[in-house]
């Protein structure tokens, strides 16, 4: 996904302070008269505005506010709506130069419904489900015998065909319980869930079933439902409905289905797929005093899910980023390069929103100079993970060292692309900062209607805005070019 | 409520038994060959019953049965009877001698029917709550602006009147906020908030609310509300709505009425209190050789709310005792006494069940030689509370040293009246035992769709059911009278 490049006059510029800043980096003895390649006025800024970022409430204030002034926001719903208008008026009342929006235009809308199900026999029960983004609904009950499956993938080994004529497909697979094998990523059990998730309905289709439900996706044992994207029934594919049903109601399927004798399931949902909708990306600016042109970026998305407040998805990341430039932005003078904190539409349904900026603003992809997002909830980053040229990496080493002490350990692999959104953008070639952070009880909560401001533990996200804040201060105040 | 009595046969018995016991008690040697007042060879037994029970996973499977072979069963409704049918035969199968039921006439039958909320304004937002058990409905939308009170008592100290005409009565008290005074009871957290589910309609009402929403009474913040009986409204007062709302969403509500202006709430419930029903206690004995028209009773309750698949609340109750006295069933021979296990109806209600097992029994209250109940969950128990005569005390410290190592202390109160419904047999004079349990999350769960299966830790509850076990087993085998 690299492109060729033309190069900018910036990039001339940041090559030229690199050779500046080059010796410092290669001698041997102190390269500034605290040993480091940040000058001492810096790191002395840099360290006072951690520690003021670590006392400052204003993350947690600007979750709260959202949370509690919008709510749910999914794409295209009045939710949305506010939400957008909310995140202008918020920027500018936090001090922000310059606040505009930039349309997202997306081909369906979806109307939620209602989603009722109970157990016909052998037991009747009522079951806790909800319809997963984009699904159709069942026009009226459906009704038929539950075939289980261990995961999608056993799903899928079924031949393509019509024996699942008349059943419901029913995906068991439990996040809770995975057990990651060596060399797995840490999403690896999430990445799992996700398959059925995405794609589900059209395998389950392709062999007859009449609907699909799946164990929600996440960790705990909550009697909730986890929603997540459906989105994309297959061209020539049966659309057929699908639904996330709560970890309990799972097991007692099991349960019962281990007695033997059949299960019968019957469901009603009143989703609707519409047509098309438009959201916008909303963006505001910390204009530089001497390089307003070329810009860091924190990135964060402004939709949720529709059936909590979308605290920790994505709140917490909407709350940080704002905080970590506001609070950069209320120093003395604002910083020599620009920052941007770029709140994306409609990332739940697929990095919409932040496909459609980088189709606008891939002319100027060089101006974005280093780019981070925050979307796995408020818990303290652990571990910074660069991802920047060989020049800059010794630098953002030293950034790494002020950081330090929030607990947050260096790796080596400088192999980041930018989480959720951003890694479009990095893929694209931005440089960029991953901050692993702890999840918490990240997939307790997400996407489920327990996704509430009381999930947001403050300290957590102090430290967290904290870490952003002095990063970013030093990667816009700095003229490094991070590419190099 | 202790009545005058006549004394019985069985008393006059065990008055000879206690004379014969009170040298062992006394001397200063060893009694039996173990230094024991209990007989080695039954010190042996229960030992070895003991260290069986721990290792069956009977009261477990008890809880699974119930929850997915019948789940939800509210006094009176179809789970009820699925309840008592499922409960009869479960007796049989586990070898109980007989098994009957016991009819429970209600007053008054109840409709959950639906519940929706919304805030209006100043910022739109869904709410989840349900209704207080035989609230009644709203006909309709109710809507009105929320006045908000700290507890209980502050909405109390209002003067009666009309000052809340128009007003939706909202009680903010939070139980997992809750900090006990010195000499607080160790359920005073729970009580307070009982106080506003089971009066505030009736008290709200005599202000001129049109209706009241409380802060569940729960300890989690889960986005649940936390049911419970509002049962019985006043004589010549006005029939309002009561309904609790989940912990995230009172939170939600206290954050808007900080910002100052009206917070507009509504509410649309379709309960409905119906005619008389019936429900009734299931009783299963094992049958005494030698004294079978005494007995020692272990007692839960039957039904449950009717969202959730009252696991914790009370599954646990009836796995653990049922599950204890099946096993002492199963042993070579009988025990001496009877063993009953009274499975009560309409718990949940204000022990209504009990009280018409009370009604039908008292004649032969005093062949009620020992009760204990479980309703708390299935945690560990930690202390024994004995309820017995100054003669049998002693008996009872050496039993309890049969479970001591189970982690379980002894209190030297002697006050106990039985939990849950037993304390209505325990208050009218039948001895008691009451252990007391590690409540684990119970109050994060119980009146919840939450309350299920999977929130039963196995461990605990075989080292909950051993402790019965061996305890009512020695209660069974010996011929001591715990009301000397």
């Amino acid at each position: 996904m690299l492109r060729p490049r033309i190069i900018s006059y910036n990039e001339v510029l940041a090559l030229l302070v690199a050779v500046m800043i080059f010796p410092l980096i290669a001698c041997a003895g102190p390269a500034s008269e605290n040993g480091s390649v940040i000058p001492k006025q810096l790191v002395d800024q840099a360290v006072l505005l951690r520690e003021r970022a670590l006392l400052d409430n204003l993350s947690v204030d600007i979750v709260e506010s959202l949370t509690t002034e919008v709510g749910a926001r999914r794409v295209g719903t009045e939710g949305d709506k506010r939400a957008i208008a909310w995140a202008q008026a918020k920027f500018k009342e936090l001090g922000f130069d310059r606040v505009w929006t930039e349309p997202v235009p997306v081909e369906y809308g979806w109307i939620r419904g209602d989603a009722k199900a109970e157990i016909v026999s052998p037991y009747p029960h009522d079951i806790v489900l909800t319809a997963l983004g984009y699904s159709v609904g069942t026009a009226g009950d459906l009704q038929g015998e539950i075939v289980a499956f261990d995961d999608f993938e056993a799903l899928e080994a079924v031949p393509e065909g019509n024996s699942l004529k008349g059943k419901i497909a029913f995906v068991a697979y439990s996040m809770a319980d995975f057990v990651p094998k060596p060399g797995d990523s840490r999403m690896a059990g999430y990445g799992k869930g996700t398959r059925a998730r995405t794609r589900g309905h059209v395998v389950a289709a392709k062999r007859g079933a009449e609907a699909i439900i799946i164990r929600s996706v996440g960790t705990d044992n909550n009697r909730y439902a986890h929603t997540g994207s459906g989105y994309g029934y297959e061209e020539g594919v049966r659309k057929i409905p699908a639904a996330a049903i709560s970890p309990p109601d799972a097991i007692l399927i099991e349960n019962m289905l281990r007695r033997g004798g059949p299960v019968v399931f019957k469901m009603n949902m009143t989703s609707q797929i519409t047509t098309s909708i438009m959201g916008a990306n909303v963006i505001g600016e910390i204009t530089g005093r001497s390089d307003p042109e070329n810009y860091v970026v924190l990135g964060a998305h402004l939709d949720s899910w529709d059936e909590g407040t979308g605290a920790i998805d994505d709140g917490a990341g909407v709350g940080s980023m704002m905080a970590a430039a506001a609070m950069i932005g209320q120093m003395q003078q604002r910083p020599k390069r620009s920052i941007r904190v770029l709140l994306f539409a409609a990332e739940e349904i697929g990095l919409i929103g932040v496909r459609e900026y980088y189709k606008a603003n891939k002319i100027n992809l060089d101006h974005h100079l280093l780019g981070a997002e925050v979307d796995g909830g408020g818990g303290r980053p652990h571990t910074l993970i660069s991802g920047v040229g060989v020049n800059a990496l010794p630098v953002v080493r030293e950034m790494h060292k002020l950081i330090a002490p929030l607990g947050i350990a260096w790796s080596e692999a400088n192999d980041a692309k930018g989480a959720s959104d951003m890694s479009v953008l990095g893929r694209a070639g931005m440089p960029a900062l991953n901050f692993m952070q702890n999840s918490n009880d990240y997939f307790d909560y997400h996407h489920t209607p327990n996704d509430t401001f009381d999930k947001i533990i403050p300290e957590d996200m102090r430290n967290l805005t904290a870490a952003y804040t002095t990063i970013f201060y030093l990667a816009s105040e700095m003229e490094i070019d991070f590419r190099q």
